[in-house]
């Protein structure tokens, strides 16, 4: 593993978008995690009030979406997308007393959509610390990962363990 | 704590920007911290680069800098806020195979700034990440979380172990 | 009434931002209101999703909010302004087969933030249009307007006929 | 007519980006159209600006196109899309002291582009709002809707009275 | 004139956004200009255009304004900045073949709006270029520079030759 | 040439965006540069800075690559494309006392991307600005122009003399 498989940099070092042009517009999809650990009682109010009023995990999931849209603005040297799915699961996990963030995203393009999948996952475990700081200011997000994508020429590509 | 702790949603439950226009504008500074776990082999490259060229770390500082001035678009119930200051050390710890990400970003204003140096941090460590995943697609975030805050009604606020 | 009471325009008859800088910096509070009329059928939907699941109204609610912060990035010849409040009721009217949407914005600054208000409210009844269109793609958005304002040197105004 | 039928919730009931992936790539159009109603001295001095200086509705077009291209930052679920055309005619209508707006978006892609024509009528309606504002607060949007749609597996869609 | 005097390094020569909280808060004023060359040809058609329709330099003078309210978002260490009054006048100059801009922003702030004046300036000119680039490809900008800046510790500046 | 050669405009002489959707797709490539003038002191800081510590130019060279990405944000009337390569040299020229930008974008789209190539320029060059200001606020952003384009149906263009 030398210096030039840091594809994002040229001969010279300097940073560039590397060229994509000559891949092939292929289904890009990737799927990632993250979770967030917090007090028992924080989950306990976002538990109760994510099915009537108060619903922290419902605004979480769109500002994730909203986010994956916004994720060449963010990441420098990222290629513009159009997405075609952005799916996130914001499930409580009582036993663990965290927030579990899965989130599958989909294109068809010239390159992958794992940054994409990433700054969703980020966003919405963000959202619920916003919107729970003022309980709990202890809150840490964790594990933030890919755990699978597949598409384009490097193809299918998978966690080991989960 | 009830579900009226959760100050980003009235007493119907739905959710707003708090009104935070009687609050003092005062200095408010958030220290936060987080980390990127990856291979050895990732974490020399970085560090032969770092000085020279293909200067990863440099651009990820970058880019978590101007995320911070994104926050408030990101964070559906953020206040829009002027920063005054945005400090990201990106650290490599070759003992333990990552790099440690230390964030402080400061205002004056009537709200806090954690949510902007909690998205720094997100997106510097975001960025490392999309700069080697060609060599690298298994690194993990981990360990975001705020560290200390000051100013405002609610004072300072001191993580206990760090 | 004369062309120059425009004041976006300068004298040459040429847009530009108009010079705040010597204004009070007051609260200012701004309250409109819009409709977006549907059949029968569709708002029974967007009611029976309201407190379960398919929560039409709370994603609607935060598009509003959201667009609120980015009302400077739309309008052309908008002041930029820190919000200190976006409050944000859509209220279901079955007797006018519509949803009602009130909103009242507040900001410490030295304009007021009637288009921030009015942005809120359009962007809360098109994404209630958005995630009802596969339904009922005749819905109208109507009766957009400013009910009150106060702060700064105009001082009050208050719709006559609400 | 039921939840199925909102195609923005899985089955679950939580909001996604529905995946459009599988989609054929066809020529999208959407024509829709909304109002601004004013006082008759308000429209006068729109209609004395137009052509010569103080040009309200060049300026108004000029917001609505640009809104267009920033619909899926705006709209949670929308699909991001490379608009192809974009075309908004502003009509005075003295005998009714109001403007027309008339918008058209094109695009060769997945999805329609229903929401990018009522972002765009709703943007340029809103800056003449903002450009009148000093001297007519009363100023009222309405008939914001969909005129015609084109493309895509649903086809062509036309509203029967307009 | 040492390294440390790029105050936007900090002693590690890092980049960061300058803390600029202890700064007093003063009227800023930014003065710039640049030009764009082109055909005699082209000019004649701006010229023709601008009182009338196709009226290019009243959407470039838009399109200044609104890049003005983006600067932080472009300029990596540029702190955000609620701007007061942006005021642009584009001058046709037939006599060299040229469009002359004239750019002046204000705020009241604790740092300085240069970097605003710059930009606005910058995109005004691009915005002709874009508008006629369809018959004059070769058009060419010029001279972009500050002419005048006031406000803050460092207090006034001006160009020795204007 | 006439005003209908303006193709930003309509018969009716009003802006709109022009209608590309029957268009080939075809690889477009631009190139542009553009200069910034300034003290030899300046160059030399810049110089001494660029490999070690201090990257001014690494750091112009990501806000040009991300503001090629902004272009559609920006420019009115330009259509959004999904960039597929972006490359920013920046050449320091101490026998001129200056910096260098030459800049190549890339896309597989409809309309050209002369307009992305120059914006990242122009924010590249003005980041060179923000960043030294401190110690010279008189540097010149000079020459910024089209170098050569291809691919659509006007087909290569090249700048005769360079």
């Amino acid at each position: 593993m030398t210096q030039s498989n840091l594809t994002h940099f040229n001969n010279a070092g300097e940073a560039h978008m590397v060229d994509v042009g000559a891949k092939a517009v292929t289904q890009r999809v990737a799927v990632c995690e993250g979770l967030i650990e917090m007090l028992p009682d924080t989950l306990a109010l976002i538990m109760a009030g994510n099915h009537k009023k108060g619903d922290v995990l419902g605004i979480a999931r769109i500002a994730g979406i909203m986010a994956s849209k916004r994720t060449a603005d963010l990441i420098p040297l990222c290629h513009p997308l159009p997405l075609t799915h952005v799916e996130i699961q914001l499930l409580p996990q009582p036993e663990f007393n965290r927030v579990h963030c899965l989130t599958t995203v989909k294109t068809n393009g010239q390159t992958g959509v794992e940054m994409e999948a990433l700054t969703a996952t980020q966003i919405a475990l963000l959202t619920i610390y916003d919107m729970c700081k003022a309980v709990d200011r202890g809150m840490v997000i964790q594990s933030v990962r890919l755990l699978e994508k597949s598409g384009g020429k490097s193809g299918h590509w998978q966690r080991s363990e989960v």
